[in-house]
């Protein structure tokens, strides 16, 4: 069955869900619509692009792919005949597009940048929808481009938004910290590759609980002060947190 | 030219470069020593194993690899004539060992679990010694196991390790408690998989500097405040100082 979807939008998870829209069978992408069209141009030839929303064609299902604050409004100007309306943001209600009778979410839970290319096939689709006949509509898109899909409502999506930005934002900032350590002692900060792809392979191999190491989780106080000295008044604040989280789960003291 | 090594502890470091010496060409484990020998028995068809210090064959490079804390006790009661004695760990001093003459440090920067393979050709080895005929006999004996050597002294290894914590030890602590938001919340944490290892993928390919999103990043105060409301106070501590943390490294406020 083919499907007909309209993206409203032209940021990261936009243009991503757009091109895999463009390559995948049996969706068709009739429309991208975007504020200003300097983003979305590159679209031209594969689809039909808009900056007026009231050009808007008609589809299946809508999807609205701007940031959390704008979300509302680009649903209250949308003019449609009973369609199918879907936001993709992690921590917005599906509330918010309360104003449509047929409404839901589509959520890739994964972190996009303008030209990284990403094999969408792993990306857990969650969705969302206040019709069950809508929900089967979401799952069979999500079945044409990932091997994934979650049935994850708004209140589950907020705490699992939550947890995205532990394993992604926050895990991300420790591989910063960690590459200034080694800049300010004169060590290519390439010397934690390794380290940095072997903990995150380990982790997903036998679960973070298991793969535990270090002062923290030995209770290694000796170590643990010792390393205290080594850091910027920031990063202790930091050393001393995430240890005591560790030693406190594993039972330990420090 | 031949390597002849022998090893002086039974732990994951101990043994896992035990197996790659082993199996490596133009090195010749002559002897693995350990307190206890059920640790070490399987080594038994590969080399002489013992549980006595005083039964120490001849090799070339005397490898104490021990828990921080025991590191001078077998180094002091280690009687050899004039080879070099070295340390694998990432905390203690080169200074230790002083008590040989020819002293030097062996340190893999990697996390060494007991039933992991690991492939040690992409391990980066940290070598230091006393003297520099024995640094080229390090080097030497680094290249028939790994692509990847550092000159890293003591000073420098201190804060290599404590920034290895962070990139590995807080990590995988960060994708622990992300696991645990989800499980509370019914959802499988199955579902933050993809996301770990893109996280890991990307900080490789573009830098933790420019891999970074997220509402901390921008300055998102209404999503940092409903996220906080998600979490147990022990997680709000960690999310509130991490977000701190990475807005401060943007120029930004939340």
């Amino acid at each position: 069955m083919m499907i007909k979807v309209i993206i409203l939008g032209g940021g990261n998870v936009a243009m991503h869900l757009a091109h895999v829209f463009i390559k995948a069978h049996e969706i068709k992408l009739v429309q991208v619509f975007n504020r200003t069209l300097t983003s979305i141009e590159n679209l031209k030839e594969h689809t039909a692009i808009t900056d007026n929303l009231k050009k808007i064609k008609k589809a299946d299902i809508y999807i609205i792919s701007v940031s959390d604050s704008a979300i509302k409004l680009v649903a209250s100007k949308l003019k449609i005949n009973n369609a199918l309306v879907v936001h993709t943001s992690g921590s917005s209600s599906i509330a918010v597009l309360k104003d449509h009778k047929r409404s839901g979410v589509f959520y890739p839970l994964q972190t996009f940048s303008k030209n990284r290319k990403i094999d969408f096939s792993n990306i857990p689709l969650c969705i969302e929808a206040t019709h069950s006949k809508d929900l089967l509509l979401l799952q069979q898109l999500a079945m044409k481009i990932s091997k994934t899909y979650y049935h994850i409502d708004s209140e589950q999506r907020k705490k699992l938004h939550t947890a995205a930005v532990f394993v992604n934002n926050f895990v991300n900032h420790l591989y910063y910290l960690g590459g200034e350590i080694c800049t300010k002692y004169n060590i290519e900060s390439d010397i934690l590759r390794p380290l940095i792809k072997e903990t995150a392979d380990k982790a997903l191999d036998i679960s973070p609980l298991d793969a535990q190491t270090g002062p923290a989780r030995r209770g290694d106080t000796i170590t643990f002060k010792k390393h205290l000295t080594n850091l910027t008044p920031d990063q202790q604040e930091i050393y001393k947190l995430l240890s005591h989280s560790i030693s406190k789960t594993y039972g330990k003291k420090l």
